[in-house]
């Protein structure tokens, strides 16, 4: 049974979803402002500081819980179907991470489509990776992680660093990842009616935007779900139970698997899309980060 | 001359402005959504941790800077016309005043029009300010203040304490403050060219929200122009040069020399309403905090 506190995302999702439909010509700059209103869904954690950064030419903040290891980060990217969100609605999400896992956060504010389509968002989260080497952190002390567009870019981020034949990080963490650019999975079937936000032609319609005219949906670098997982480090893949994307975690997972990954999925019965944003609000989403975070530490060489 | 870096307010006020224009009959939800982005005008201050609470009913937010007095407080009431924003859009220009005056500040969600019109802001901050009594927070260390709608409350929170006989706080803030809910100030007109956001229509259909069916637009509890400020404590007024709501501030400043209260008035040429938003961006934002710090350090018993 779902929480109650976790009823809070399915009103916000149900709420911009029956927006969305009330006005099929939303313009970006209101469907970003919307989509915006995510930020709310995360509690304040306590003892984080922040500080803005330019990481790879690319604004950035990091989350520094206090106490924390300086030199074990999280490259945290930030859901928002890579049309919208930021660095700043998604600090908190980062910061309870950050804090649970003993280290700091770095949230990217990569570019975003439809002005920057496809491979934007990669290049960027590449260049602030190779950043965080260049400044002295050992590729072993890194996670990608991310959700939602953000939880794929953290997965493809990874592919293109094994494709470049860069040193990997320890590890990826994907809440409740998009990957599917087609939207085959059958879980948006299965869970039209539980699912308050996802929908095949909305998923197909941001696609479109993320990908614009030159790039492929079966591009393994835009859609991991055609990607060779070979020697990819350890993968850690939350979802939500009621997710019409569900698939996309379950399709990744069982193809990593067979490439020999050590892949984790946790999938939170009951729950919609991103509902670790509810962190400090509701216990399905503290649940998720505490396992996130146990599984992450030995991986990044903390104790615990 | 404004610096370069201040006209990012401008655009984004005129780029509201705009919107609000093309879309005559904006809805409350995509007002507020709008509105809220003005967030992103503030940096980040490093050195602050946050603790969200419930406050006089009400959730709060407490921004601590690092090594700052604890039992000082600044009482933070936001701006939004009195319909929009919360704690979370108003957290960093809250936690940069406090740090600049070395205390903490609370920022307060009050109750938002239309659908809680006045007084029910004003009971809420009243009630916030009488916890900060409660917990044991000594009047004389604490500060009220706020930014447009919210530095109109900070100052009829104070006029209403002193109707209640209440202790009083060491000091008013008043950034860009909304008094003058009949849109009578000359600065209207002679800033019409200038303000990239405010007119009279604006403000009067924002006015109609607020008062609702039962206020009055000169109770001098929603319009300070029409209080005796005989016996406030010292008050610090900042607004832009170029704001259609200059005349507010100007007028209070006026009113409140005549009844003998301590008053200081800073102009900044050029600025747009509610420019200290852009705290840690723009060098007139930090002129102002710091100018305003300077001035409550000693009101609050802080040295120098």
């Amino acid at each position: 049974m779902p929480s109650p506190r976790s009823d809070a995302l399915r009103v916000t999702l149900r709420s911009m979803a029956d927006r969305m439909h009330a006005n099929p010509g939303m313009d970006l700059p209101t469907l970003r402002d919307m989509m915006d209103e995510l930020q709310a869904q995360s509690a304040e954690p306590t003892a984080v500081t922040y500080e803005e950064v330019e990481t790879g030419g690319r604004p950035a903040l990091w989350c520094n819980p206090l106490d924390s290891a300086t030199d074990r980060v999280i490259l945290y990217l930030h859901g928002g179907a890579f049309v919208a969100n930021s660095k700043d609605t998604h600090r908190k999400v980062a910061a309870h991470l950050a804090k649970a896992t003993g280290c700091r956060a770095l949230v990217l504010d990569y570019r975003l489509a439809p002005e920057n389509p496809f491979p934007a968002q990669l290049d960027d989260s590449v260049a602030a990776y190779r950043q965080l080497l260049h400044v002295g952190v050992e590729p072993g002390h890194i996670a990608v992680a991310g959700d939602s567009a953000g939880g794929g870019l953290a997965t493809s981020t990874v592919l293109k660093l094994r494709e470049d034949r860069a040193a990997l990080p320890a590890g990826i963490v994907a809440i409740s990842p998009w990957y599917d650019m087609e939207a085959k999975g059958e879980t948006f079937d299965t869970n039209a009616a539980h699912d308050a936000f996802t929908t095949r032609p909305t998923t197909l319609a941001l696609a479109a935007m993320f990908l614009g005219r030159n790039g492929s949906a079966i591009d393994p670098l835009a859609n991991p779900l055609y990607a060779d997982a070979t020697g990819l480090p350890p993968v850690y893949l939350a979802c939500g139970g009621y997710e019409a994307l569900r698939a996309d975690a379950e399709r990744f997972a069982s193809l990593a698997a067979d490439a020999g990954v050590d892949v984790t999925l946790e999938v939170s019965d009951g729950m919609q899309h991103i509902y670790p944003l509810m962190a400090g609000r509701a216990p399905e989403a503290d649940l998720t980060i505490a396992n996130i975070a146990r599984w992450l530490r030995p991986k990044l060489g903390l104790s615990g």
